[in-house]
């Protein structure tokens, strides 16, 4: 078997998560068991991005007490980007690896980069080179098809579940009586459903939960913190930053709809803080708003256990199929029950995942499309990793 | 010594922070020292407007157990207000605490609480009643007169710098060049000084801090932004929530300049968001921002250890002070020396803090004014409790 003796490479793409280093580790580790000691394993600096500049650092070298620091640090250590592959840089990216007797290429990312390692894979069959292309499940937004849930995901949930309970009790005791949470996720609801685990009494924060895969009707908004408001006097909502009105229009401000990313979607504005003025303006309760941002997906301190172990696992689940001789799949989650909470891993075609996003399904919203049901509570509470610090009040 | 049989009110003002509810402990733990068993300690619901509406609840009833958790929430577990003393209030609230025979009232809060404790004492006065009445320190914002600092500062600072740490993973590793973090602090910069602790090597986030005592220039601001983006690629900024251009004006939407709290301040708007919108329309560099908001005052878990043991301290110290008979005072932390780290408490006369506010000297500031000099380091870094989690990259 000629693919044991060649050489690797990984790469991470997209948003970083607070345990993304975790799934590179679980990479390196399960290709070092199977592969002898004249392999290479490379990463590559930037995403795919560092593919093409030949920008890969070796992973071999670095010492055990290096990788768990690298493990439980946020941020993609070997840098990642935001980058489509045009025509014919799939083919170039297998010409590359050829050159270097690579036989592995993984990727650890969301449903673009899972196109990118599924186009890659493509080229590589055409051009008749043994190369075998593995997707790492990694996304916040836990909008990956073909696995129960996604590594990183629930450690941003516990972020802003945490902050949710949190900011929960600072408004509850002084009269600032609206506060806006915004959540990432700009097209699945998914992160932004899971403040829902702040709540533990019937009058705990979050009050109201928007999802985008629900148009957002100013008028029923404003009626829903109203009836609140009156009711208890305080108001947490939680709301997702991709927010879109019933026109399709995002929330925030439109103005930095002009700046793009790299996939060319469009960025949305700060849809907290324009709800937070509409509730001000037309309510006349004083209102205003929180985004962690960024912050909420790269707390080392509030990542989730149970995240960070089955990063590490599906990845080096990973390595041991693409060893088997497996390709062109990405290593996914299987959820055998709630409670216990008890999952396998198993492999799903890229075909299967690549380009295609999973929405927050409609069942698992309220009637009012307000807030969750249990079974929504059921599914994600296991995935926090532990119970989150409540407060007196 | 008949007060020391007379009754206690405390009552908290103000916004929140995590150790807020630890001071709260301190008061009620130094007169249960001090007091005979007839006497009550009350605890007003919603900070002096419960005076009034003498909504009281009973201190000396809860367990030990209850209070090691009530002492470690955050939110103000007794609830707060944000409201001046009307004329006539000062007497009618002495006139309330004659008749339930309270010679001792405690309120914890920053300078507009420090203003209506010093009010009713004078009150009390001009009256002939005897009361002992005492500020306690409590701010983020670290702006009180006549104290090193003030508890709620350090952990509000441990949660900023860990956050901009964290960011920092974040950004340094993908291609969004610029995040700009917002930062609480309307006219007072000390807190967003205090993520400068996030910078352990020289590139490490932030690379810019700006405070609300130096008016920001658009030009130098970008001039700024565009220079540490050439240099490394990647930019982390930190902002006070009360960023002012030279005109005095709030750089934050205008908008929500309309609603104003309790006090009568101009609440600010999104600084960071107008900012990030700012050096993507003039640098055409991709731009976020950050605001974690309230959630920054409100995290147990990232509370400093050095703030809730001050916290509770400074407070017990207060009661005693009191006890001894001393009134129209406030609690104030001394430092004697930065390294080893040494504190005393001792007493300031409410005259020199009420309605004063402590602005973070100019010495502090680099002389491009958008950084921190050492010293400032020296300074904070003790209250926040420990080392910062670093991550490698």
């Amino acid at each position: 078997m000629p693919a044991k003796r060649a050489n690797v490479v990984i790469a991470q793409g997209g948003g970083p998560t607070a345990v993304i280093n975790s799934s590179l580790y679980g990479v390196v580790r399960g290709m070092s068991e199977g592969l002898d000691d004249s392999a290479r394993i490379w990463g590559a600096r930037g995403g795919i991005v560092g593919v093409f500049d030949e920008h890969w650092v070796d992973l071999c070298k670095p010492q055990q007490s290096l990788w768990d620091e690298v493990a439980h640090s946020p941020g993609a250590a070997l840098g990642s980007c935001r980058k489509r592959l045009a025509d014919g840089e799939a083919e170039a990216a297998v010409r590359i690896f050829q050159k270097k007797e690579v036989r592995y290429f993984f990727y650890i990312g969301g449903n673009d980069s899972m196109d990118t390692a599924l186009q890659i894979g493509r080229a590589a069959e055409s051009l008749n080179y043994e190369l075998h292309t593995v997707g790492i499940p990694k996304t916040i937004d836990n909008d990956l098809m073909g696995t129960d849930h996604c590594p990183g995901f629930g450690s941003a949930s516990r972020y802003f579940a945490q902050s949710c309970v949190d900011l929960g009790a600072d408004v509850r005791s002084l009269p600032t009586p609206v506060s806006i949470l915004e959540v990432m996720g700009r097209n699945a609801g998914w992160l932004t459903a899971a403040t829902m685990l702040a709540r533990d009494e019937p009058d705990d924060a979050p009050h109201l939960i928007y999802v985008p895969e629900v148009p957002l009707v100013r008028e029923k908004f404003l009626a829903d913190v109203r009836d609140i408001y009156d009711k208890q006097g305080w108001v947490v909502v939680t709301v997702s930053e991709g927010l879109k009105d019933e026109n399709g229009q995002f929330l925030g401000e439109q103005r930095i709809e002009a700046i793009r990313d790299g996939f060319d979607h469009a960025l949305p504005g700060d849809v907290a803080a324009t709800l937070a003025r509409l509730v001000a303006s037309e309510l006349e309760i004083r209102a205003r708003s929180e985004k962690p941002g960024l912050c909420g997906r790269a707390s080392a301190l509030l990542a989730s256990t149970t995240d960070r172990t089955e990063a590490l696992n599906v990845a080096h689940f990973a390595a041991l199929k693409a060893l088997e001789g497996e390709t062109r799949f990405m290593a996914a989650l299987h959820r055998d029950s709630d409670s216990p909470y008890r999952v396998h891993y198993e492999t799903v075609p890229l075909t299967q995942v690549a380009n295609l996003e999973r929405l927050l399904p409609f069942e698992y919203l309220t009637p009012q499309r307000n807030d969750l049901v249990k079974e929504y509570r059921n599914y994600v509470q296991p995935l926090i990793g532990g119970s989150l610090l409540r407060h007196a009040h």
